[in-house]
């Protein structure tokens, strides 16, 4: 007996037959004995449907309202999963954001959580109930709705599972558990058992898709194990916890990467304190992430050109900002690049071996392909090439590390 | 300048170039310098949609999940609407039921209202917005969602105009107000310009279909003037208010009819005391209503035939009930009927007119129309005859009582 939080996404929640899927799936735990709270996601597709109606109302609609029209997603998947759990002999209770008391700040559309009430959920274990959770929404203090962007349920689950001690946060979805690289791309994708916070971190921040960037971070900080698993069979599974010294200390872990980059110069820009902070404050502003940062000084060291990445999605508003802020700062011309892509190369045991990153480049280039940028952490590394080689490398990088048999490892020896 | 609650059905709110429509008016009467509450129903077809997925999914989805469900329509709506109002330039807010604090008790699907909070909707009427409220919703003291049943998006308005003191009610539909009868049967039907909360009680609850019996009931207590308008015209209007000394006091003000009525028999019952009881207290157990009653007892006096009217929807569930309990009852068959229908007049000045019941009970004998059942009040007679005689007695009594004559009525001079 202990206490669970599963998370189904959208694509496990699609149907009324998958509905009734994952009911017969919690019924079976709830009658081992577990303490449940299921969270769910929207039924897949539905959470477009509703922006897409906002976006034909509206050129520009308002953030707050919408996230009182997209939240309706996860309440009615919430309400059908209660209503098709009752129907096995399950007691069952659909809890909303406002409900349980998560707390958002007032970012809409994508608010971050900063406390999730227990007692409401405490109450529905004690009557024995199954507690059926509306993910991706929360709360302001004003009792304004808020969403958690894209994955957010995932962030839900995880923020529930700490506050609740959970023994285990399961997040169901549409693959059985997070691969060495994109199984679409290279058939030499091999799951991994089990991963760390730090690397899954990286994964999911640079373009993995399995899990919310932010939910990871929860979940190191409060120390919940996630297993990610298929909805749809019982095998397999990725289970992320923190690192210890039994770990396989991987040199590589997995290759990712991302389509959703955008690349912005400023050339000739002049060289002074303060023009970064023009740059990066206006764009802050507008809640748009930068991911990375270039700087090339002239010979004479008056002018610099700056370059950096912003997502695909924020491009535009980017650029309108970008060219605004321009002249002051003196910059001759502003480039704009969206046929680029990152890609990167993951694992821990990067911080104890060294030629990990030179490696790579040398993988890369000798297939061809030119590294515009490149950022480096503790435990990864990513470039940035031309959209079109992204395959290309990814299977390049896959082959060079020797992902595709566990344990074996360029540099481990 | 004043406070105004405006309530938008569904077809006023059916799509998005009539959201677009709402807005404008709203807008204009905003640019007057009114303070406005605008409550909306869910978009035409939406909560229909949702309770049929509810019942695709579960033979007998559970009530409190089946009112998180529903409740979405309106969530939609008032969402669209406010972002609607923004791109106007009207400054709005989309207000849910837990924000508001409009409380009901627990009778979930037709729950009734037992207090609705004003301070959000002042603080949003003190920075000048509007505030657009989800009608149908409310909350329970354990903040579990419930809804008002059919039209109770009328009740969510009149409620709060009652509480925020407000000028008037308006009820925005896609007739042109209350009439003498229904003009789909009668062409004679006139619009009336006035008419009592105790005429429009009956009228209502007799199957007229343009307000909730519920909030008329509220209008009367808390004598909030309840104005029925057309969304898609500026003419007409039927203004309901309470009835006064100059009020041209109609013997018969309107003739109505309801269609949704079945009638079950019992024959033969014991007739001691409790028989009664113990059938109406298991209905009443069940949240069935039950409308009309008749006894005969039998000429010994032992024996009794009780009849009574239900709705056609709650047929089946009555039946199974009365069936269950009819032999501790001693009686000797039950029988069901459900094609009956119900027709009345209605009129204030009946207080003070003899004659006018037989002058019914004549004009449908007629034309060949038999009575079942009748049922009178102060202001109203009421009679069951067979379904398929509606139209017929319908211009029938209208022609009888002149209704198309504004100010002459039978029995007036």
């Amino acid at each position: 007996m202990g206490i669970v939080v599963q998370k189904y996404g959208g694509t496990s929640v699609g149907s009324l037959e998958k509905i009734r899927n994952v009911a017969r799936k919690v019924a079976q735990r709830y009658k081992n004995g577990d303490r449940i709270a299921v969270v769910l996601s929207a039924m897949a597709g539905e959470t477009d449907r509703l922006i897409t109606l906002a976006n034909e109302l509206s050129a520009n609609p308002d953030s707050r309202e919408m996230d009182v029209l997209i939240s309706t997603g996860e309440q009615v998947s919430v309400s059908l999963l209660a209503m098709a759990l009752r129907d096995l002999g399950v007691p069952a209770r659909s809890l909303l954001a406002h409900q349980i008391s998560i707390r958002t700040d007032n970012t809409h559309t994508k608010a971050r959580i900063i406390d999730v009430g227990v007692e409401t959920i405490k109450k529905v274990f004690d009557a024995g109930e199954v507690a059926v959770v509306a993910g991706f929404q929360g709360i302001t203090l004003e009792n304004d709705i808020t969403t958690l962007g894209r994955g957010g349920s995932d962030t839900s689950a995880v923020a529930l599972a700490a506050v609740l001690g959970a023994d285990v946060c399961e997040i169901y979805t549409d693959v059985d558990g997070v691969y060495t690289c994109d199984p679409n791309i290279c058939d030499k994708a091999r799951r991994l058992d089990k991963i760390s916070y730090d690397e899954m971190l990286e994964m999911a921040s640079l373009g993995a898709k399995v899990l919310q960037t932010r939910s990871v971070e929860f979940a190191k900080k409060y120390n919940v194990p996630i297993l990610v698993k298929s909805t749809f069979s019982d095998n397999g599974g990725t289970l992320t916890i923190k690192e210890d010294e039994d770990m396989e200390k991987e040199v590589v872990s997995g290759i990712t990467y991302d389509r959703n980059e955008a690349k912005i110069t400023l050339l000739g820009v002049q060289d002074r304190p303060g023009v970064a902070a023009t740059i990066f404050t206006g764009l802050a502003e507008k809640n748009i992430n930068v991911d990375m940062i270039i700087q090339n000084v002239s010979p004479d060291g008056k002018f610099a050109d700056l370059s950096f990445t912003v997502t695909k999605t924020d491009f535009n508003k980017a650029m309108e900002i970008v060219r605004e802020k321009a002249p002051q700062l003196g910059a001759r011309e502003v480039t704009g690049d969206t046929s680029i892509a990152k890609i990167s190369i993951v694992g821990v045991g990067m911080r104890s071996h060294a030629g990990v990153a030179s490696r790579m480049f040398e993988a890369l280039s000798c297939v061809g392909i030119n590294i515009m940028m490149i950022s480096t952490s503790e435990i990864k590394v990513s470039c940035v090439i031309d959209e079109k080689f992204v395959e290309l490398g990814v299977r390049q990088l896959h082959e060079t590390f020797e992902l595709d048999k566990p344990g074996s490892n360029f540099g481990k020896d």
